[in-house]
């Protein structure tokens, strides 16, 4: 049994992650890793009822504080539950998602303080790192224009959009501020080629 | 209209708070204040449903810091939507367990550092700090025995029993530490004579 590993998935909805996701466990499958998947918030029965809380469009009163507060405990749950557990067994843990979405949506997004989202998180985390992190990047207007061929967008869509484009211009200054772990795979190409991006750094990680 | 008061009300389980909470309240609406009754973990929709998940003995996988970060959650969506606007309307908001219970249940109950503890709660409550913490200071095997002439536990009750007294004990430390804020009231006397006490501190603090 080698040591294990710790792969996070990062980037705006469009990006093409959940494909590449799929890509990389089999992948990592042929090279006879055991492979463990999970995604943000959720993973654990008691992550899963706070996703249900964090997602339940009845909840509109939620405020910005207690949201990054939810997604910390969902978060401390599955670190604890899930991922220490299987590092330690030697696996390899993808999560679709970790603790830069919460930098990305309520730090850049919503406008919390990413110090106080520090603080927080160190506490979920309790010293837990991803050895790589993989940014699948691409301007969320694009991604928006190869998913519907919209020409325009309307008031509400704009508001959304100016949203996503905070959240995607704080994942490019994450990676620049951790370039040692954060990798920005250029995600406008096709399919093949983001993969083959993916794979050099599966490659160099894990010395395949 | 007056100022709006904000009063936390802290003991162990058996310490009569719930008796002297309903004195309370009859007694500040005799005095025409317009009063808001609300409990910890709990008081607004999306706080009672991470009550739920903090209550249900199903969750019994929960890390302690998971729960730790779960209580500041329901607490901060508790302040931003029932706590501070009713201060803010001149209304007197009486909280049944606050961050306090943290600190000794979280805490001295199950280890957490209390400077994670503070770090958490600060963020949680914005600044937020009651005017007036009343302690029902009773020794849980007093209280009991009180409530049950039980003569000896067995081994689940005296692992139970350490634990509430850890918690009391932490209740004892704060509130020497915070001596302006919380006051000890001796609950081995009647319901008259602690609530005569309690009268005290309200006719002190609001100036009846």
């Amino acid at each position: 049994m080698g040591r294990g590993y710790f792969i996070t998935v990062e980037g705006t909805d469009g990006s093409g992650k959940t494909t590449q996701i799929k890509l990389i466990e089999e992948y990592l499958k042929s090279k006879n890793k055991s492979v463990v998947l999970t995604r943000e918030p959720g993973g654990t029965q008691i992550s899963e009822k706070i996703r249900d809380i964090l997602l339940d469009s009845q909840n509109s009163e939620m405020g910005i504080t207690t949201e990054m507060l939810l997604y910390a405990s969902a978060r401390s749950q599955l670190v604890s539950e899930v991922i220490r557990p299987a590092i330690k067994e030697g696996k390899v843990v993808i999560c679709d998602r970790f603790v830069d979405s919460s930098y990305v949506y309520q730090g850049f997004g919503r406008g919390i303080d990413l110090k106080v989202i520090t603080d927080v998180n160190r506490i979920a985390l309790d010293g837990l790192v991803p050895d790589i992190t993989l940014f699948f990047d691409i301007d969320p207007v694009d991604a928006l224009r190869r998913r519907s061929n919209a020409t325009g967008l309307d008031r509400i869509e704009k508001e959304k959009m100016d949203f996503h484009k905070r959240v995607y211009n704080g994942y490019k200054k994450l990676a620049m501020l951790y370039s040692d772990r954060i990798t920005c795979i250029d995600s406008s190409r096709s399919i093949e080629e983001i993969f083959g991006d993916v794979k050099v750094c599966l490659n160099e990680l894990m010395d395949f």
